[in-house]
C-alpha cells in the first residue's frame, strides 16, 4: 500500500486505504499517548483499546513528553485543562513535533472558554497532523465569529467550511468537523461523510472518542486518510450499535462493542459508500 | 404553568409541576455548569444528557466562573477537592449568585473528612438553592454529630430531619436527603418520597448523578419542585431498570436508558405515588 | 477461620480461605482509601462495591491521610500521578503503615515513566502488603531490565518470578504478578493461578481493578491469601462474563455483574482448581 502524505486519494483509493489503514493499526497496536480530559478519559481509552491501539495517558510533566517522542501518536483534548495538562501541553506537542510523531488537537470547547482557547491558539504553531472539532470549535479556533455553548455545536458543518479552509492552511494539516455530516479537508480538497447515528449526542465524550481515534490512524497513515477512517469507523459502529440500544447507555456499550468488531473490510465499503468528495474548482 | 418560588405546592400540583418541569427540561436543553468529582463526572454528565440538560465540565480557575454566569445552574459537588477545583470554587459560586442562577451543593463526605467540611461550610453563606445529600452528610454539614464514614451514610432519614430543617432555614433554601425514603424540605415543610430501588446503593455516583439532575430541574422550576422532580426521575428510573439488571454494572446502564425514557407524565403519576406530605403544625 | 499472617496456607486450606474471606469482606464491607488514577477510578469503585467492600477516593492532602489511618486498608495506584497525589502519598502510606492498616501497591507503568517510577521505589521501604502489577511493571519496580511500553506487559510471567521474589524480600509482603496466568509469591513459596479471560486485555483498568480487589482483601485476610482471593475472583467473574459479552464494553458490564454475584463457595472451588503451588526445593 502506498501512501501520500500531503494529498488527497481518489476516492475509491481513499475507501481501500482506510480499510488498510484499520488492518494495519490491529497489526502494529500503535501507542497512542493522551492528553485528555477526566470527563471522558475512560471512554477513549477504551475507544483506543476497541480500534486495536494501546492508550497511555501520561498527563504528569517530565511524563508527557517522554512518552510523546516514543509514541506512534499524540493526542491533545483541552475538554480539562488542569493544572498539570497547562504546565506540560507544551513540551509534550513539542517533543512530539520534535520526533515526527503526529499529534492531533481536539479543542473542546475552544470559543466559549477563555483558558482553553489561548492555549489552543498557541499550540498551532506546533502544526497538528489533524484538528478535529465541532463546527462551533473550529469556527472559534480559526478566529471566525462561533455561537458554541461549552461543548454543544451551535453552528452548521456549512459554516464551518471557510475556518476549516482556513485553519488547514495555517497549520499545513487536516481539518475535521463533526456533525451530522462530517467533513474532513486539507483546505483544497474536501470530503464528506454522511455516516452515524443521533445518539452519538446524547453520549458525552463521543466527539472525544473519534480524536482518540483520529489519533490512532495517524499513527498508520496520512493525516487525511486518518481523520476519514476515523470518522467513517465512529459512524460506523454507530449505525451498528443502535439497533442493540435501548437508550444512550446501552448506545455506548454497543458502540464500543461494534469497534471492537469492526474489520477492513467493514471500514472500506461504509467510507465508499458514505463518501462525497467536493474537488476544487 | 405558574411557580410558586418560595413555597411549596400542593400535592396534586405539585406532581403536575413536576412532570411540566421534565418536559420543559427537554425544550430548553439548559447548560449545567458542574464542578463535580473525577470518580464519578462521567456518570453525572451522562445523566444530565439523560434528562435532557447540556452539562459542562470547566473546572479551570478563569473558566469554571465565566461559565457560571451564563448557565441555566450550577452543581458544586465536593467529592474530590481537587487543587483547581479549590480555586475555582468560591469565585464560580459567587458568580453564580450574582448572576441569579440557582446553585446546588452537593456535600460529598462532609464531615468525614476536613478539607471538603470546611470548602463546604463556607460556600453556604452563598445560599444554596437546593443542598443534596445523604443523612450523615446533612447532619455533618448543619453542624450535627454523624455517623458517616466517607461517602456511606450510617445515619437514617429521619435523624437527618432536624439538620435539614436547620440548614434551610440558614440557607433560605431547600434541603434533599436522599435514603431508602427521599426527603425535600425547605425548613417548614417536608415531602418524603418512597421511591428508588436497593441497587443504587452499588453503582458509584448514584447520589452525584442525583445532584446534577437536581441542578438541570432548577433551571426550569422552583428548588423545592426541582428537588422533588430530581429524586423522583431518579427512583422511578431505578424501578424501571432494576428488572433489566443482572447485577449493578447492567443496572447503571438500564438507569441512564430510562432517564432517557421518562416522560413528563411518567414523573408526575410517579410524584403523586410516591409522595407523603408532612405540613407543619 | 484461623489465618496465619506470614506463611502460605496449604492448598486445600488456601482455597476454603479465600472462599471464606469473600463471604467475610461481604459481611464486613471494610472501607478501601484510594489514591487512584483518573483514567480507571471509577471502574475502582464499581470493582470495589461489587466485591462488598466500600471504596473511598480521598485523594486531597490533608484528607487522605485522615482516611488511611482510619480505614480498613488503602489503595496506591499511580497511573496518574497528579498534582495532589504527588504530595499527599507518602503521608497517606506513612499514616497507613503507622497505624496498621495494610496498603497494596499498584506501580502502573512503572519502568516506562520516569516520575512514578521515583515515586514507587521510594514507597517501598513503607513495606506494602501486596505489590500487584504486570510483568513488566515488576521487573522495573524490581530494578530489572523491562520491555514495558506503557501500561502493556511485554515480559511474561517467567521473566517476572526473580524480580517477585526479589521484591517480596525486600518489602516483606507478597508479589502478585498478572498475566495469562497471575503468579503470588511471598518471595517463598509460589501460587500460578490459571484464571481468567483475553479480553481482560481490551478492558482499561482491569488491572487497576484488580489492585482495588487485592486491597479489599487485605482488610479481612492475610496478604497472600488476599492476592490469590482477588485475582480468582476477577479471573472468574471474567469467565463468567465472556460468555455474555458481544466484546469489551459489555464484557466490562457483565464482569461487574458477575463480581456482584460471586459467593465465597465459587470462590473456593475455582481457587481449588486454578492453583498449581510452588513449593521451594
Amino acid at each position: 500500500m502506498s501512501l501520500m502524505t500531503s494529498a488527497v486519494l481518489p476516492p475509491h483509493d481513499l475507501a481501500a486505504a482506510c480499510g488498510a489503514a484499520l488492518d494495519d493499526l490491529r497489526a502494529r497496536t500503535p501507542l497512542v499517548q493522551c492528553l485528555t480530559n477526566e470527563v471522558t478519559t475512560n471512554l477513549v481509552a477504551n475507544a483506543l483499546l476497541a480500534i486495536g491501539a494501546s492508550p497511555a495517558m501520561a498527563s504528569v510533566p517530565g511524563e508527557a513528553e517522554e512518552l510523546a517522542g516514543a509514541a506512534g501518536a499524540v493526542l491533545v483534548n483541552l475538554g480539562t485543562p488542569g493544572p498539570d495538562q497547562r504546565s506540560c501541553v507544551g513540551p509534550t506537542v513539542a517533543a512530539a513535533a520534535g520526533a515526527g510523531v503526529p499529534w492531533v488537537l481536539d479543542p473542546v470547547a475552544v470559543g466559549a472558554l477563555s483558558v482553553r482557547t489561548r492555549i489552543a491558539r498557541h499550540l498551532l504553531t506546533e502544526r497538528p497532523a489533524v484538528v478535529r472539532g465541532n463546527a462551533s470549535e473550529v469556527r472559534a479556533l480559526a478566529g471566525f465569529a462561533s455561537a458554541g455553548r461549552g461543548v454543544d455545536a451551535l453552528d452548521g458543518v456549512d459554516a464551518a467550511v471557510p475556518a476549516a479552509e482556513a485553519l488547514a492552511w495555517l497549520t499545513g494539516g487536516v481539518v475535521a468537523v463533526s456533525g451530522p455530516v462530517d467533513l474532513v479537508t486539507d483546505g483544497t480538497t474536501a470530503v464528506r461523510l454522511a455516516v452515524g447515528d443521533r445518539l452519538l449526542t446524547v453520549v458525552t465524550g463521543a466527539g472525544c472518542a473519534l480524536g482518540g481515534l483520529v489519533a490512532a490512524f495517524t499513527a498508520v497513515t496520512a493525516p487525511f486518510t486518518a481523520a476519514v477512517a476515523a470518522s467513517t469507523a465512529l459512524g460506523l459502529a454507530a449505525e451498528r450499535a443502535a439497533p442493540h440500544a435501548r437508550g444512550p447507555a446501552s448506545f455506548q456499550v454497543a458502540l464500543l462493542d461494534e469497534l471492537y468488531l469492526l474489520t477492513g473490510d467493514d471500514l472500506a465499503a461504509r467510507v465508499a459508500s458514505a463518501q462525497r468528495v467536493e474537488v476544487p474548482a
